[in-house]
């Protein structure tokens, strides 16, 4: 079984070297070509800036699964090529919602460097009185970047049902995930928390397991050139518990992880009040007056040190840590058996087991 | 010629009349099944303030130009029904714009009625510690739109050429706005401006005669079926210079309009010390040192009623804002005569000199 497991890994990392260059030399070339294309300064300078900001270290997921599900599930010759340049428009969707995401967190850091707003404050804040001017052309940049999706996506040459198809699931992709942003924002910085409040498990859902992995299953599928609701609810059906799995390991992560593993403190979680599933399943189990109290020790503005220390300890204590880890491993079985019914190639399964592999481990410290 | 231009408006106002009421009452239908199929109750409460703010009064000229080219370009019959569906979803597309242009310009009103991101500050403000929540949702919520927008191209029915043609000239619109938008927001709150700088006429250009003008038409052309490079040119000679003098009218009644009709005060251009074409023009008429010191006046950061009456004197003795009428004149007039080379049907190259006549009036204090 371990070996199996290296197995599908080794083959996915195999699968993902090879494509990563693909996706990321499209957008590329891409932008190499707006910037010689554009007619004034400016925009050559941020053309220049979308480019490096899309192209910074990332796992690229998201267009690794559009391309494996393409693969698993095509038959007989299409152009891959095409294929690339849709998997990479995801990968520039991604990048739209990171920069509104570090406006909306204050965020000054993203994948190694300067989050854009910042990096836009910068180079212009010099010029105006407006102190928001970083923010303000780093919105209408995310812009920019929708823009040139729907440009690729008009140019991109596959069949024309196909691509009305992938429109619409790519429709459903961002409607969902705004609503998942949405209610973690309603989630953020809360002056109280209801028991029994189950936004964690919705915006882990929404933000995570749709966004991240059953929409770009879907997305290859559809441009395989099919669309049959029971292969829909199949893929739903491994995608889902793998999305929430992963949601709930980086919950985990998040307060009891490794920092040289995670890149974030080990502490951030805790410091923010974040109220997550592994915080949201401490509470249940808690009676009233436990979870009340520990509620309000995690919403409290400032804390110290041993404020952090105890919250880590109840959670381990009540078992909440446990259980989070048992239902982790619950959620990892539940898709692997329900990735047997894919209907796609046996090498493109095992590639996608990597994928599920690779969640299945969480490096505790 | 006064009796004509009288008809012309009157058909335009004829033809919005009509389609005014079929395009919203498609957002309208659109909202109202979105309110009914969301499952959580959050989702209900913003669909329904989405839908409030997309139907607020507002001109709609966008989706009537699309409406009135299509008419105007297509032979024999074609699912009107269908390219309203479009026309409605480029008035979406004017929201989501619009919610992102009051977070950065920090306007708390909106066509009668608050911006989006002071309504959500307000609805949701009490939950949490997080000052900027209205912002947050605002900006994702723009997002839900946009998702919105591509879920009714997906699901429109109509040759999916032609739709694609369609989706290629919706890439260069919110492109090319996009540009004229981050360029606006580079010369406002100027620290100092460079005798020369043509930012305005850019900004023209791209935020007002390609977006609410040419675009606009194109889509309603490659509607119609067809797309050859002559015609988009000779839109682009109707419709730019259509679109910079409703630019330059709107300058100059930011200045000089009679409140009542601009809905605005007219004073705010100059106390915002705005740069705009009617600026450039005055500045282009001056010597240096006169220049000097009129855009340091401008750029002054509280100004006095005196100093307001002092710029808007200086416009008017320079002989810029003459200049300017003039300049506005000549550009409807090459609108006009250029509008005799679309190969639009008679009746709706009436209807599109309606438009044409209504920017051409300015009505001055």
């Amino acid at each position: 079984m371990k070996e199996d497991t290296k197995r599908y890994r080794d083959m996915f990392s195999g699968f993902s070297g090879k494509y990563l260059k693909e996706i990321d030399g499209f957008v590329r070339d891409f932008y190499r070509k707006k910037i010689e294309s554009s007619e004034e300064e400016f925009m050559k300078e941020m053309y220049g800036s979308i480019s490096e900001y899309c192209l910074r270290d990332g796992k690229r997921i998201r267009p690794l699964l559009v391309l494996a599900s393409f693969h698993g599930y095509r038959r007989g010759f299409s152009g891959t090529g095409e294929i690339v340049k849709l998997a990479a428009s995801i990968e520039m969707m991604h990048s739209f919602l990171l920069i509104q995401d570090d406006i909306i967190d204050r965020s000054e850091m993203r994948r190694g460097g300067k989050s854009l707003h910042i990096l836009m404050g910068e180079m212009y804040g010099a010029r105006t009185d407006n102190r928001l001017i970083g923010s303000d052309i780093a919105i209408v940049l995310a812009d920019v970047i929708f823009a040139n999706v729907m440009e690729i996506i008009s140019q991109c040459r596959i069949n024309l049902k196909v691509k009305n198809s992938f429109l619409e699931i790519f429709s459903r992709t961002y409607e969902k995930t705004a609503w998942g942003q949405i209610l973690d924002s309603m989630n953020s910085m809360l002056r109280k928390i209801e028991k029994g409040n189950d936004s964690p498990a919705k915006i882990g859902l929404m933000k995570t397991a749709y966004y991240t992995i059953a929409y770009p299953v879907m997305m290859g599928y559809v441009l395989s050139g099919r669309s049959s609701a029971r292969e829909f609810d199949a893929i739903e059906k491994f995608a889902l518990p793998l999305g929430v799995a992963f949601q709930v390991r980086d919950d985990i992560l998040g307060v009891f992880g490794v920092e040289s593993d995670t890149g974030k403190p080990t502490d951030s979680d805790i410091l923010e009040g974040k109220y997550t599933l592994l915080i949201q399943e401490a509470v249940r189990i808690m009676d009233e007056k436990e979870g009340a109290a520990f509620l309000k020790l995690l919403l409290k503005q400032k804390k110290s040190a041993r404020d952090v220390v105890k919250i880590r300890n109840t959670i381990e204590k009540t078992g909440a840590l446990d259980s989070a880890i048992r239902k982790h491993a619950e959620l990892i079985d539940e898709s692997r058996e329900n990735l047997q019914n894919l209907s796609v190639s046996k090498k493109y399964r095992e590639i996608l087991q990597g994928v599920l592999e690779a969640v299945a481990t969480i490096p505790l410290l």
